[in-house]
């Protein structure tokens, strides 16, 4: 079975990323890309290998819209034809590089990495807070070295805040406590875990200062193959479940793609729509969250190794598990299906 | 063939090493295990991959005589059952640990990775030195990237002493010219190999000042699978045989076990029973042992690059190899014996 | 396939590396060597394993023209010969070390790794410079990462001097853009590449302080294994093409040997037979060469990852290839002859 989807869009980098003369190198589904901007400010993302002898592109030079390799010299414009060979007129039609469509939505550099035929940009969900008034927030970006697929194990179990962040974002058992309810959509699955009348995380301790319980929610989509939104927030429980005035509203946007089988790329951000000129906050809240992915990492990570060693080993489930499994299985079919006939995926949009 | 006997025990950790809450991650024949100890002093010793999803538990936290997953919360009692799933009831049988029996001797954890049934704790060794009044010494541990036959060869031929250790334990090339007696026993080989009239070591010329020449002897049972219990001295030439008034006498408990096939724990201490107040003796010999173990380190991790280079190529014998020989023949019988009948493996205690 | 021709001649060393008591321990084909010097200058080379236990030799001792194993004190001559074990008195024949020809010319130590009885010294090349008083360098040496093939692909298309030598032996396309003769030899190919009217390269600009245009030229012999004999120089576009007073005349010794699959030694020195007193000049002739070949260095390595990333991924010829490809046939060729019939290998001597 293949390890990857192909045909959907994967967040290949932050639009910061990739800048002026910037020739990007970054692996994505185990295959060496290089990124670079047009002048008209679209992004390219090109075979980062050249065809003649393999040498790096990245490692060559932006001239205009195309690319020079440096090691013999091959030009390459934004279609990956070769357009100049040092010493030779006739250029062999074999000398072409492969090129992926990308779009750009709100900081978001995606790239399709299927076939380009079906790259669809409707598909892109709509990724708001990263481009709005009322949101702030800074962006982020890790590299873990396990699996992607144990990285949306993860997200698709917030059980695991109460202990991998219970110092950071969990705070209680309560959390792990509370079953979420999870469905399907037709390219994600969506969760949503109330948890009520607990006590307050160490962290939105800190920025809320709440006087006893508080009730907090969780909703979010998680869609192939690997972008999760998040609606998620704390308020006193002593405030009428319709009074967001004291409440602590976020909106995170959160991207994982794969690097290679055991490595990965994680982009996030965390947003509030409170105290929005206050930049302490913000920082504040980057800074909290990063720490609780690291959290994650270490155990993400420690994770892989112990399957490494023994791959064969079978997992037991608990209840907690359903979300996983459910988008593990979803994604499995699609990979299945992609496989099996590439032309007919069903590139259905996401449920609204 | 396996690699490794299962059916015996090996020693896991100095008792030091697991103490209060700590929760000890150690490999031990290419498995991960856990290992904490209970309030009644026991020490628990469990599979350290978590069942459910595979992080490892030693990143977990010690409650009682029990041990949480911190990655979801399982909760797993002594005996390896799971014995708390949080936000769920019932608790599927399957989810729960293997564990291995323990059993402390005189300052060692001792562990038995094979089945359960046939662990017999009157087969562990006797290692009187490490707890007796007449004995002063200091425990070590080393860590060699080398597969664990090869610390079982180096100490079944002392012939090495002259030349690896030509400038601490050697001094001369008499001890590879003395022929050791080597006599098997049910589980180990017995091997003595006295040397006359000899120089005295650096090593011993620093703790004993001798004048003119010296008698040296070694005599030691190694136990399956990899037990050296050594007794060791030097005296005067001038004295007679049974005057033991000015001889340096010590006895050395040491054990290899085997971490991956590639890796082994090396435990070891060498006791003297001359001095027993003098600390600067007793750390001046633990000092020398760890700077010799650290040449033979040095040895052995490149022997086994040379073999791993080119793992067909044969070795040629000579004389010294018969104890190393003898042993590994045994043990590779007594593997053998294990994989075809695991329940009637000689159980035989070791001769006296 | 096999990856290496064996019968041939490959540098194993510079002659400073092997002095007094050194046990010079080489990786050569996969093979590791142990290197020393006899008492009357010859040079042994020996397998770096004991055929004992398969301790490397050169964590031994040096003994006149003997080196003694220091794990268990195996003593092997220059023949490879055992011929002392400590505390026995016969020696079994098997204990014996293969040991390979070498031959020294004028500086570097030269081996034949095949069959012994074919090793002929008259196919060595003539190396002149490295030993003749009109000319002078300095000795370098550099570890690449990569196959060596890739290192010689580079040597015979010096079209990647416009690119990847740009700012130091480059200067401008010109070099890429003139095409070169290559004519085949017996054992190896002969390329020439003249470059007329040209700017010169920012390394010649400082040495030789040109005015207007130069011209340039490199005519260089490549002999299997690896062996590359380089006449370049430059002189003014100004002055007639047999006036070579304000020429700048260099001639290079260079020699790859395979280390493993993916690792080379690279064996080099750059002469000048001008201004020979002037340290300075021979100082920084020398250390630009380094600088330029540490450039090769990051495109080879960078390009060997590319390739390991997707093995089976083709390369697309351009003109330039011609050398390239040409070598490339003649080694396979020799090579795939050497596996069929080693003993009637074509070793007729390079066509002067």
């Amino acid at each position: 079975m293949n390890m990857f989807l192909k045909n959907c869009w994967y967040v290949a980098a932050w639009d910061h990323e990739i800048l002026g003369d910037t020739l990007l190198s970054r692996t994505l589904l185990g295959q060496p890309v290089l990124f670079y901007r047009k002048e008209d400010g679209t992004v390219v993302a090109m075979d980062n290998k050249c065809c003649h002898r393999h040498a790096p592109l990245h490692m060559g030079r932006k001239e205009g819209d195309c690319v020079r390799c440096m090691y013999h010299g091959a030009k390459y414009d934004a279609t990956g034809a070769c357009v100049e060979v040092p010493g030779q007129e006739r250029i062999p039609p074999k000398l072409r590089q492969r090129v992926y469509p990308t779009a750009q939505r709100k900081r978001w550099v995606w790239i399709w990495m299927g076939d380009p035929a079906l790259a669809d940009d409707t598909l892109i969900p709509d990724t708001f807070s990263l481009a709005h008034p009322d949101w702030r927030w800074k962006p982020s970006y890790l590299h873990y070295e396990c699996n992607y697929l144990l990285i949306s194990d993860n997200l698709l179990d917030f059980s695991h805040l109460s202990y991998v962040h219970e110092k950071t974002f969990g705070g209680s058992p309560n959390i792990a406590e509370a079953r979420p309810e999870v469905q399907r959509m037709a390219r994600g699955v969506r969760v949503s875990r109330p948890v009520r009348g607990t006590v307050p995380a160490p962290y939105h301790q800190r920025l809320g200062s709440f006087e006893g319980k508080v009730d907090r929610w969780f909703r979010y989509d998680f869609h192939v193959p690997g972008i999760l939104l998040l609606d998620a927030g704390v308020k006193s429980t002593a405030t009428p479940d319709d009074d967001m005035s004291g409440a602590l509203q976020f909106h995170s946007c959160q991207a994982i793609t794969p690097e290679t089988e055991k490595s990965t790329h994680y982009f996030f951000m965390q947003a509030h729509n409170f105290r929005l000129d206050d930049a302490v906050v913000t920082e504040s809240i980057d800074q909290s969250q990063k720490r609780a992915f690291i959290e994650d990492k270490q155990i993400l990570e420690a994770q892989q190794q112990m399957i490494d060693n023994s791959p064969e080993s079978p997992m037991v489930a608990m209840a907690a598990d359903a979300g996983l499994m459910q988008y593990r299985r979803l994604l499995s079919e699609l990979i299945d299906l992609e496989s099996k006939a590439p032309a007919v995926i069903p590139l259905i949009p996401v449920t609204p």
